[in-house]
């Protein structure tokens, strides 16, 4: 899978690109990730990525021109699935978007900054919009790193053991059970007999007992 | 205000943490943001942060004794307001919880990574677990970029102009309306008429209805 992610501020990617499970994945070849300057793909000789709202607001809004430049250049090498942007209002990002999105070829990610992009850009070049929830963030740096973690995770041959990522929360609409590791008892804090006891279908039905009650308590909108 | 983030891997926070208004906030002494590194607080030879979880299960868990050692070393310098973990199964994020956190003096974010963490630190040590969505990353250190962001912009005196911040999407429970910069017609894309007008109670009205058609089209569950 190919991920081309535009941005006026590249450097703000960098270590989250770079560690960890999205290393490793382009390390392996399975995901390559492209981060684009739009400073690069300016024509104005101060190469100026923004300029003041039309009807007099605060803040500054991205240009049409540059954004057109960039994907203009990458759909002319090959066709993307989607060109998805960033943005607070778009349709709020969850795990079934993740799955979806990871059987993909090619998708451009477009991110937000300042104020906002030329609307015309939403309307003429982005094919999906997506919010990673109800809050408002510097750019759209934060939200394309976590939508490209969410999804890389998913590829086969990502996570070493392919379980981990079918037990992780929301996969089964079920929050994860408890999970504990060494000492057995620490300061007096003790870890839930059952998981000492070797005995895997009562740990089985635990952990299914802990993830429903879970779910019931905090959740209960995931239960439908 | 303070934010202390402890991490297993805290490269992966370097650029998110020092560019754009989080760099900006830092050096003007508003906000005072400290990475630690889980690994620091081990005790043992190998620098283990992690092990094999109780009951047999894909996947290692972060171990309890280094986040006790860090936070108990934070708390003995200085109050804290609250110990906030990073978990999909946590309390959605959104602006108003972006916004009380923002009032707050000195908090401490906890990332999980691998796995999961020892449950016994989310009974012990952890008063408020955040969701940033319904979907699964690699670990807490994307979520606690973008809390951090979100509080950190919120800050008097972060954003240049105020307004901005006031103005953007969920602070009135409306999406924000469209914005547009030069040039007024881009390959026959024109701007919408009204913004060129300089009638400011028109422009003012216009984007009132457009922030509420959006709204009403896109997210009517924000309208109650």
């Amino acid at each position: 899978m190919r991920i081309d992610i535009l941005t006026v501020m590249p450097e703000m990617l960098e270590s989250p690109l770079n560690c960890s499970i999205l290393k490793r994945a382009q390390d392996k070849g399975l995901a390559e990730i492209h981060v684009h300057n739009l400073r690069d793909y300016t024509t104005d000789k101060h190469r100026k990525v923004d300029d003041y709202p039309f009807g007099g607001e605060a803040g500054m809004v991205m240009k049409i021109q540059p954004v057109d430049a960039c994907i203009s250049k990458l759909k002319a090498e090959r066709n993307y699935d989607e060109v998805i942007f960033m943005t607070p209002d778009g349709k709020t990002f969850d795990q079934q978007m993740a799955n979806s999105l990871s059987l993909l070829e090619n998708i451009i990610i477009l991110c937000g900054h300042y104020k906002g992009i030329d609307y015309r850009i939403r309307e003429q070049f982005v094919t999906k919009e997506i919010s990673i929830g109800d809050y408002v963030l510097t750019g759209g740096e934060l939200p394309a790193a976590c939508v490209t973690d969410a999804i890389v995770r998913l590829l086969p041959g990502v996570i070493g053991d392919e379980q981990s990522a079918l037990s992780d929360s929301f996969q089964d609409n079920l929050l994860a059970p408890p999970v504990y590791t060494r000492p057995a008892d620490y300061k007096g804090w003790k870890v839930p007999e059952v998981l000492l006891s070797g005995h895997e279908a009562k740990i089985a039905q635990w952990r299914l007992d802990q993830a429903m009650e879970r779910t019931r308590r905090l959740r209960p909108d995931l239960l439908g």
